[in-house]
């Protein structure tokens, strides 16, 4: 039976995180292993009054098939929202997509063949990790930390291997929380200015930043060879599922028709509803609202593990996002904190499925969106008692 | 710059159908080109008053990220739906996709490896064609008639390759209009009881039957080797993008892991309101209503053509759906009829695009949903016009 399946499926990863959330169904279980937006803080009534002046406006003209590209005026708003921060993007070069997961597949439906060489950050992104291995790609790691992308490791990556693609969520990244220097773009970018290769700048939490300075979009180096993912996920609702790629024209080319194939189109009306929510509202208050909670959350988790966790356990120290990473002393093992962190009914993703190497087994990624400050604190003591237990066990 | 592409973009042929719509906008031309349900028969109201029921019964709990299956209460009905006819379908094999374009690209991505053979319908699907050409098959041509699939032509098919897959759309068939009989289809399932290979079963029009008797579904005869595709645009809206498939447990479970990597889940805003639409309205006076004006206005079609076509251009008698075909002599080009037909103001599909093999110029599809019964007759009287030109140059 097993020879009815393409080579391709076999290679994919099954979502470790799904696995885990089912044990989140416990009420009694605190979860920071998540990577959802908070949905207290969706604008639900704002959506409503939108998706009502969407049916008084436009009547049954969205409900008909419409155009792969998406709608014009909601690719005109991304436009301008680019050009607002100095880049020169064209609404011709944006691809509406079902969330920026759509894009990641379209993207190695159109430009991976079998073995091609793929630079990936570790730790990554497991749905981009996810999305690629169908292409049956040949996955090249290069660790980050928090000044951003290894420079040495790059270089030599790419003098050892021809890369086709590199992948990288420079703001915020999940599940590092790390954001990537401007001195660290730059080099990247002086590193493959002269390469044939596409950089991927993904980029869902940018906007989400409660500290610090906004670094530049590699787009500023080198906008030709750019590709840009974003998303209405984390700043409106992730349900939706709107995302966009920014592509050259040689590439947005060949999106569209991989697009055209994959499903026709994306949902119009939703997008129709967002336009008239971002016409109708100020979104930029929104995203402030939003990230100055998850900034709260985000301090009271660090407060925490200060407080909770021995001087041997090191954390990231996101200054945007969802998320930030814990790394233990190295011979401790993650899995084996999570098995006792179950019963003490707190949970969060060991590190091992973010990396394609499988081997930093004592890191863990801890999600603060969804938890306020005082079940952090009560979550983050449960996950220091964890710990004392394997310590006094090992 | 061409060695950037993956092989398999180059394969996948450009949508003809989308170029002919351009020549569409102008006010002027009756269009037969499009494959659009009928917009002024979308029930925009009811849609209106179910979202605005999700809204209040769900608030924010739907624009959250969910799972990859789909809304299980969705899936319910659709398995109560099958079951009520005979089949015996769990909504555990049932999983929704972004219309069921996506259903097409997902199990391209989950069965076929380069080179798999496919067996597809003359003339066939276009869309179906464009899914499957990025995985590189090889496409198995067998004809089709007024009775349904060449059963010789399918035995000889399927003796002299390896096939994975049987593509059919056997109920008011894009682009022919014809349905297979139930005697066909015994024959098709009795030929490939023992075969290693799934056979398709893409039903978007099987609801809008306007006459004649519906015939017993392929999962009647052999349900653990059919997969079933099935949607709302043609019943509901097509803008939604909500359709399904129905597969095996073994090929469900795959599929499953290809949607997560490909779009994480459909949107389930959309589900929601389908759900709630279903409840409080009768879908099948909805249907009935649909199904009725396109029987009218496909009989006004076969009407005119009778009329204005000389006797020897013949076209099938469609029972149901949105399409019909015509067959002109042998050495009328479709494409020069085109041309002529155009500076007459009417537009169809030539047939070219729908083969694979490319060589019946003489064929082209008529769509009769969108244009009412005058509209259609001066359109056909047109068309007419452009063949006696057409024919008179010769």
């Amino acid at each position: 039976m097993n020879d009815i399946f393409a080579d391709r499926i076999s290679d994919v990863p099954r979502s470790f995180i799904r696995e885990i959330l089912k044990v989140a169904l416990d009420p009694e279980v605190i979860s920071f292993a998540g990577g959802l937006p908070n949905r207290d803080l969706f604008p639900v009534n704002e959506l409503t009054n939108a998706t009502n002046e969407v049916f008084q406006i436009y009547g049954n003209d969205i409900f008909q098939y419409s155009n792969s590209e998406g709608y014009i005026k909601l690719r005109e708003y991304i436009a301008q929202n680019y050009n607002r921060q100095g880049l020169s993007v064209n609404p011709e070069n944006i691809l509406i997509t079902n969330g920026a997961q759509q894009g990641l597949d379209l993207l190695g439906k159109v430009l991976l063949n079998d073995g091609d060489g793929v630079v990936l950050e570790e730790p990554g992104y497991l749905g981009a990790i996810q999305a690629f291995s169908l292409y049956k790609p040949s996955f090249l790691p290069v660790q980050v930390s928090e000044q951003g992308m290894d420079i040495d490791g790059l270089r030599n990556v790419l003098q050892q291997n021809k890369a086709k693609l590199i992948y990288t969520v420079p703001n915020f990244q999940n599940p590092s929380g790390i954001t990537y220097t401007n001195e660290n773009r730059q080099a990247i970018a002086q590193i493959i200015q002269d390469k044939q290769l596409f950089l991927i700048e993904d980029n869902p939490y940018g906007d989400l930043r409660f500290s610090g300075e906004p670094a530049l979009s590699f787009a500023h180096y080198l906008p030709e060879k750019v590709i840009m993912l974003g998303s209405f996920s984390k700043i409106v609702v992730p349900g939706f599922r709107i995302g966009w790629i920014v592509a050259p024209d040689v590439i947005l080319n060949k999106l569209l028709i991989a697009k055209q194939a994959s499903d026709l189109h994306t949902c119009h009306f939703t997008q129709y509803i967002i336009y008239q929510y971002l016409q109708k509202n100020n979104i930029q208050d929104h995203i402030n609202k939003v990230a100055q909670q998850y900034g709260e959350q985000c301090q009271s988790m660090l407060a925490s593990l200060d407080k909770y966790f021995p001087s041997n356990v090191t954390s990231t120290k996101p200054e945007g996002g969802m998320f930030l990473w814990v790394t233990l002393p190295p011979q401790v093992s993650a899995m084996e904190l999570f098995d006792l962190a179950v019963k003490e009914k707190v949970i969060f993703v060991p590190g091992t499925p973010f990396y394609v190497n499988k081997n930093h087994g004592n890191t863990f990624r801890l999600n603060f969106s969804c938890t306020d400050k005082p079940t952090t604190e009560i979550g983050i003591k449960r996950l220091g008692n964890a710990l004392k237990k394997l310590q006094n066990k090992v």
